[in-house]
């Protein structure tokens, strides 16, 4: 049975990245997971892991990337798609269809804002270099600083406003996402999120009650979580992170 | 009950987007639905019936943005949330979980390359026109069809050609959304996808068999379809679409 066998996520090593919102779900609730290319080589780990699954040299789905998690036959890829498939066994989503339709929502929300919070930093290509589109990178950041990332964390700020929560009045895979997000938001643009997150404070609770939680709070400081840093996702490039700026909109 | 009441899908008038893999999830399954914008303003309609959403001064969960679905007390936001809803109650999905996952995971990825074609025009910032970050684009667009665009088909490619099919023997919603990816590249960048889709063949003849279901025919010829233009995801400016690139790989 599926269910019986250990949960293995497959994610590039040394970066937080898409994989990031899977651990924090793993960890929160105490589920035993293998973090395969953690793991060295000689004993399957390391990048080498995630390519038999690309190449579809291993059984089941063949992933176009990592993250994707192995569960018995099973092979799940697509962050969100991994959490939809994850939180109803970890007890990190109600059982009614209207709240998980609105967790999916929220998650794919998350994911959006992650794919331009990552675009800041990378807006020509994925192929090139940081250094090969800084010129356009200082173009993105201030316009990204200025709207999208309010627009964004003001929405989740109306949403918890209106219902105290972003899923539930328990703990969900959302939240515990939200959290990620403003970590790296507050890694990446540390200026920036000093001057807004006066504006959003029922976000910036949420973020200091999970950081509170006991198991997060240990899996943060422990040696299972990777650092930032600027292979990743959230990059701390100061020059873009603007200085608090009087037009910033929400 | 939520299950008698009618399908209204809320989405920007004027464009296809990330409406139309739920427009032809309804079309190719005879589904009566209310394409609500697009009635006048005086009955309901225009940008005006989103904005009331949005604004939060409906019942129901707040969307960010659209495209939404409300069915009955329910509003269900974001593409591949609205469809994981619809194709099960549409026949547009097989039961089991396994065939749920992989539809979705699927469908995330086209969405992932239905952001990076928008992107191609909009590499700077979502909020700036389209000439004011041309030569952004510039260099975006030969990236994105060398590298990224190859990649993203060639790899429905690969599952076509493992398993003969994206989903299951039975047409599923994501053939429908890998049709509308097909039909949005050739519009935006015909002479790249002229050159490239010969490398392709199953994946080209998933759309022919999609663009020849009688419904979909019968949609794609009707004044229900809006027609591609330069105000939506996929738009044509020549000048993105570079001539046949001998190191477009695969």
């Amino acid at each position: 049975m599926a269910t019986t066998e250990a949960y293995e996520l497959y994610y590039w090593p040394g970066i937080q990245g898409r994989g990031e919102p899977i651990r924090l779900a793993f960890e929160e609730t105490g589920t035993p997971y293998v973090d395969v290319t953690r793991k060295p080589e000689a004993e399957g780990g390391g990048a080498a892991a995630i390519m038999r699954f690309i190449k579809g040299d291993a059984p089941g789905m063949i992933p176009l990337a990592p993250p994707f998690l192995r569960h018995g036959d099973l092979v799940v890829a697509q962050t969100a798609n991994v959490l939809a498939y994850l939180a109803p066994r970890l007890g990190l989503v109600p059982d009614d269809e209207p709240s998980r339709l609105r967790a999916n929502q929220l998650m794919l929300t998350i994911m959006d804002l992650i794919v331009e919070a990552h675009d800041v930093h990378h807006p020509i290509a994925p192929g090139l270099y940081y250094d090969d589109q800084k010129d356009e990178a200082m173009r993105t950041a201030p316009l990204f600083l200025r709207e999208r990332m309010p627009k964004f964390l003001g929405y989740f700020e109306r949403l918890l406003s209106r219902d105290g929560h972003l899923v539930s009045p328990a703990l969900s895979y959302v939240d515990l996402a939200a959290f990620q997000v403003i970590e790296g938001l507050r890694y990446a643009f540390p200026k920036s999120m000093a001057a807004f997150e006066p504006r959003v404070p029922l976000l910036t609770a949420l973020h200091e009650h999970v950081a509170a939680r006991p198991r997060v709070a240990a899996y943060l400081a422990s040696a299972r979580r990777v650092r930032f840093n600027e292979r990743g996702i959230f990059r701390n490039y100061p020059e873009l992170d603007s200085a608090p700026d009087p037009e910033m909109r929400f």
